[in-house]
């Protein structure tokens, strides 16, 4: 297939072929990752605007870093705290910075569809680094990857997302990409944090915890936020939950001998993790932040060549 | 000519000669931002500091990606909130960046006059982008290069420049570079706005907007701030402000049929004009913002060159 | 002799051999800084990542440009405020960054020992740019550069450092590094501010300036911080500390005639030295930042040789 998207938004509209087609795209950054001179001349003279209307430290800093890679120009735009009433401000902005002749904006922000609103507006490539409780696709393309390089496949296998599926971009993302290359998805979490309506999107939903680590063959540990920014609190208490749903080493130790653990970071040690599993041997966490660079390299790679051809 | 100023500060100080020259420069810069690859080797190896003592964010992005693309390294120090008081600070650490090897400072301050008192200390170039309610030289040139570009010429044509003329170093700025390059010049605003002094700059004062809209090929229409700094308000209410100086749909149907809309950014939407005239066709304000791009990176090569050849 | 280090943490662990080696290496970028073209393609493609976990303007300036002056490319990250108590969480993002392959990180942080901690818990190169009260390796390499490069030798040379030794890096540092090459170390202040521990460096303790005044050939005054974090205030008043240590011109006259004075910024003019000492014919200050960035060069490049061919 030839790529032909210019915006990467979210996987649920991505087909299985294409989203194949960036994980083997990325194959090819990952050997340039590991070179000492890690740089590809791809994007000279390209410019790619960091547009991040929420905080965030190691998305923005793995995309500036992809960009660099490919000699591309960065530019970073950040404005905490600006919400979707706002959405006009950020469609000015964006009109302007596009004006200065941008290539790519990688957009982050508190509203869901932002990205889609930003992509109707300008002519340049948009990418989706997360967008309020909707999509967060590269995150999803770096787990998928990284799934695959550890198991060599994805379909047939079981893996189970673990947290507040109810408020996560990073589960949305992953149920889409996981269910379309044909993995079993189990959402696990108590009743409060799942949504009804998610096994529409052809997942199982747990409640328990100790099947869901015999079952699985890959665990995604979400992070835990007790601290809602809409000051609802739909969580047990910390004990209540670190009881019922924490990865522990003793409770790894009951899943299959292959079970691997993964998470998006940043962890909260002892909350939804305890340290020795985040850090053992079945942990695939630096490989998932290593991996990003990788995917993001060929999903900017892939939406500024459209961009430029069009 | 040649161009021998080492630095660029105001309009006032340049001869329409050089002012032709600069909007010259940008043409072949005009061409670069056109490419795929926008970047040229002009300035390898120099290093240009952007010194924001005020908050700006278009201002910044557009000269750091000016002096990328001319293959400068690019370093930002930002510290807004700093006064006239603290002079003495600013050009401690401008001497203490200098002392690193810059090449070129872009300096924005909120004192009047602190781009000479930084040029009178410093070896290197010094570029003024934006100094209290004094000059914004760049803003200005780009405006002039914007003008040209969709007219042909600027001599003979009549520009209006409305709103608060008193405090608005765009207005000063533009209105010495147009009556240099023989416009004939318009200030369109309410009493309390106009200085009495503006007529000695050779332009024609107006209170009536349906006048200055009938009368002017290019409106350009200034940011209104209710909110000042100083507290004072010296404008009357929002609502009486709209009905006698606001650019509508209606308004703007009454003037030349190639009437032109210009607008230093960021725009008031429904303030000093309305969202369909700032989005409309005759509106040139992305144009400037591009135009900015080739005309920034015109000034920073020719200062640049100066510095470098002494 | 070969650089074998992968970190440079503090000069206490240095030889004076390899100090020596690293001014050497200085000298060839320092004549590379005093190029139209300040950048050599050293390392093309290599990472630099600065994590300061302090405020820092000057420092953190200073190391960006020294790595793009290298071609690296370079990363910010910041984060003010994180103390020791959270250096779990200091770690936890290290190894995130460092998994995207970055091939040195240059850490300033408020806990003495941090950068050890961080060289202890990754494969890249870590640079110390100011721990705690504990070490500043890279500014009292570039004040030994300054003097070696103003006096032709460091050894034989008696250096007075004037101030808050007690809580000085930049003491501590240079302490160590002017007693390996040789030089008389006097530390000059109140009593309140010399440990007494600070004999057992090797220096002597003065508490009388104008005998420190006479007998020194280079004089290096540190920066007095009257608001401490700890809400201790181990000083006298400002005046008396003024009228006892502060380096004035009629003090400076007393001493010998080729007395040279250093200070590593920025200076509170009129506190512990005078204006016109501070600008005045015997100050080595603003050749003090400009030979730092040579020596950053010269480190950084050190380091990332040895985490590259390891």
């Amino acid at each position: 297939m030839q790529w032909t998207r210019r915006h990467l938004l979210g996987l649920e509209e991505l087909s299985a072929e294409e989203i194949n087609f960036i994980l083997e795209r990325a194959d090819s950054f990952k050997e340039v990752c590991t070179r000492p001179n890690k740089k590809v001349p791809a994007l000279v003279g390209r410019t790619i605007v960091n547009m991040f209307f929420e905080n965030s430290t190691r998305t923005n800093i793995s995309f500036q870093l992809a960009a660099r890679r490919l000699s591309a120009d960065t530019l970073m735009f950040s404005k905490a705290g600006t919400s979707i009433a706002k959405g006009e401000t950020m469609l000015d902005t964006a009109r302007n910075i596009e004006a200065m002749g941008v290539d790519v904006m990688v957009l982050r922000h508190g509203a869901s569809g932002a990205p889609w609103k930003l992509a109707a507006n300008v002519s340049c490539a948009v990418v989706n680094a997360g967008d309020g409780q909707h999509e967060h696709p590269t995150q999803a393309l770096l787990d998928l990857y990284t799934i695959r390089e550890a198991r060599g496949r994805i379909a047939g296998l079981t893996v189970g997302i673990v947290g507040d599926i109810a408020h996560s971009r990073v589960a949305r993302s992953n149920i889409w990409g996981l269910t379309k290359l044909g993995a079993r998805v189990m959402v696990v979490g108590p009743t409060t944090l799942i949504p009804r309506e998610v096994e529409k999107m052809g997942v199982e939903v747990c409640h328990d915890m100790d099947h869901a680590v015999r079952e699985c063959d890959v665990l995604n540990m979400l992070r835990i936020q007790f601290e809602r920014q809409d000051g609802t609190n739909p969580f047990p208490s910390i004990r209540e939950y670190k009881q019922m749903f924490s990865l522990t080493a003793e409770r790894l130790a009951r899943g299959k001998p292959d079970l691997l653990v993964m998470h998006p970071g940043p962890v909260n040690r002892g909350i939804e993790i305890s340290p020795e599993v985040a850090d053992g041997p079945k942990s695939l966490i630096l490989r998932q932040v290593a991996n990003g660079l990788a995917v993001r390299m060929a999903v900017l790679q892939m939406v500024a060549g459209v961009a430029a051809a069009s």
